[in-house]
């Protein structure tokens, strides 16, 4: 097989956690697989060239951050390169510019325009090792960009969809993702396999594991993605296309977000298209506006009510008075203490009673649903954020996701 | 002006000192001057590279070494860049390859083999300042390569020959060339003139400012060299055509070598070539052989002394040894305590006299003299080590050489 690794800060951290790395995927290569590695600046590394760039000054050049920034993943590229050649292998580091990588101008923040397969593919028939310097490619001027938090799984999720690579492993120092928070359901289970709209839906389970970005990706590119931990032999979790995954269960998971906020908007007016200019002016502050809920009360006035993260909240909070200043709206309300809770799998497609039996569940608990929102395979709840925990144990309960 | 500005790794050694770089490259530009800056890795950066590229190999791939040492550059690059872009000047930072710089293949100690001047010139011409990553390039393949030691001043003199820049600024925390070493002699003076030639024979007054490299690339490419203090505004010493110097003194320098050993081969065979052989084994094994002397005894037979450097004397006693075991030699000897002092001016050329005058000054301080060799604008006298200082003082004092 060809498959890409990729190990993170953590799993760089130091000289010897770099000859871990080099040491799991030499029993990569003895196993017969071709191997490419991607690998992230070792941890603290880029916070620190960040604080050096910061104490220069508070809105340092993007170009000039890229070309700072950049440099942690060679250093840890070039280091696994010259301890996986003293192992005996011929490995080779390449940067992102030689490993094709094309990304838009975007500095600090650019996304991968296309990726040339043909060195690291070469590389490989050579029968050498890759060890590719993450999160990093070139614009079409050929000069560094760095493509953001997350960046390195993408490089190496992009990497293995461009060569066609049978797995990519992305290293942690989680063992992959958990049918829910540990921390709240000593009982989670770690998944085997889970399907790429399931992990998407997810994302706080997945959150310190995974970006969305990279599962966007990987869906994109049809690209077998595993999750697991860097210090043990631990199998991962599979994150694949749901046809792959022959027995899909009624519910994969059980996901908790406290980070939402609930805007409550009282007496909106009664006007053709009021509520369109209230979410657009939201979307154009790049709010990300969740749940939304309208209710028409027996007075005829209507009231809306939605969820933002809390950190778009004091936003959200100034355009929601702005309308109230121009009388679009009689009062407004915010709650910063909701949780968001959500059911999540495919197989709630062809299985009717999924959303029956949480919203009961949440019933016998005495647990108040203030909001509901469903898609085909995620029923979500928002309640106080007290219940939250309690509803989340409940639901693993229900579910049966010990079992 | 075109002036360019290169400061080694004492100069940009923390944050502060690259700020305060950037302040004199600030200055300036105020005076109207168009700047191209090139920069080593902050101090005990590379080391700190080098000593982890140890860490798991003892002799890590000399391309991913390169990969690795590069980066040093860059973050110095990025940070200066970032600083002056603060202070409102326009400055964008360039790679080796960025900015063009085409080396051989020899990763670790690449020569420059050409710089295309393009990026820089016309980076300069929008009014920007450059600010080069030093010692690094691209082979022809477009892989990182670096340039060895002193390789920052490299890059600094042939950047400056390729844009034809009216100066190039070396800054160290030395401030200039001295007439000797000022740990000797205290009324030592600093030149403010000296030709190429002279600095290349004054090599170990020069030794911690400059190395012969640069000096050399310098006279090639006709660059007018400033070597000065990035921590006081005293003038530097210009090192120049000996055209471009107006007064040439009858001596410009004293320098001492302690860093020599002496070679003695006693009764060397009576046999054509014999001393070719000796010296071209030597020379195959990369031991540089300085003053040589043949002399040949009333018995008839020869003696050859030798100077070589003091660290490849082991080399150089395993192969006198084996000319020894095979009876080509009947007896060696080898003396580590001598120094070689020298006197070098280019007015010597037109002036008869000088070399008389330094055997006398010798004599008079009942030095004597060992071995001696000369070439147009030098005469150098090995002595016993113990000497060396007096000799360095008396020289020093009979050519007024602190007037």
């Amino acid at each position: 097989m060809v498959i890409v690794q990729k190990f993170g800060g953590t799993s760089v951290g130091d000289l010897d956690r770099i000859q871990n790395v080099a040491n799991r995927v030499a029993k990569t290569l003895q196993e017969g697989h071709k191997v490419v590695v991607v690998v992230s600046a070792m941890s603290g590394e880029t916070n620190k060239l960040v604080s050096y760039a910061e104490h220069f000054s508070e809105t340092p050049e993007r170009a000039e951050v890229d070309m700072l920034l950049s440099s942690g993943e060679r250093v840890t590229a070039a280091l696994l390169s010259i301890a996986l050649n003293e192992m005996g292998h011929k490995a080779t580091s390449m940067t992102g510019r030689r490993a094709g990588i094309v990304t838009d101008d975007k500095h600090t923040k650019a996304r991968i325009d296309s990726i040339d397969a043909t060195p690291i593919k070469s590389a490989l028939e050579q029968g050498q090792v890759v060890v590719v310097a993450g999160f990093q490619g070139i614009n079409k001027e050929g000069r560094v960009t760095t493509l953001g938090r997350g960046g390195s799984d993408l490089s190496a999720v992009a990497v293995a969809g461009a060569i066609g690579a049978d797995l990519c492993e992305i290293y942690t120092d989680v063992d992959g993702i958990y049918t829910t928070d540990p921390r709240i359901e000593p009982k989670a289970k770690k998944l085997d396999k889970i399907s790429y709209e399931e992990m998407l839906e997810l994302a706080s389970l997945g959150a310190k594991v995974l970006q969305n970005r990279s599962v966007e990706m990987a869906k994109k590119l049809n690209v077998n993605l595993v999750t697991r931990s860097s210090f043990s032999d631990a199998e991962g979790t599979l994150i694949t296309k749901e046809e792959n995954i022959m027995e899909q269960p009624l519910v994969s998971g059980v996901a908790l977000d406290r980070n939402q906020a609930r805007v409550s908007l009282i007496g909106v007016a009664d006007r053709p298209g009021i509520a369109a200019e209230i979410f657009n002016t939201l979307a154009k502050d790049e709010i990300n506006v969740d749940v939304i809920l309208q209710t028409v009360a027996h007075d005829g006035t209507t009231n809306i009510d939605f969820t933002v993260p809390t950190n778009e909240l004091g936003n959200a909070r100034s355009i929601v008075k702005s309308f109230e200043d121009r009388d679009e709206i009689r009062s407004s309300d915010f709650n910063e203490s909701i949780a968001k809770v959500s059911i999540v799998g495919v197989g709630m497609k062809s299985h009717a009673g999924v959303a029956a039996k949480a919203f009961s569940t949440m019933a016998e608990e005495n647990i108040n649903i203030r909001m509901i929102s469903t898609s085909e395979i995620k029923v979500s709840m928002v309640i106080e954020e007290k219940y939250a925990e309690l509803a989340v144990r409940s639901l693993h309960n229900a579910f049966e996701l010990d079992k």
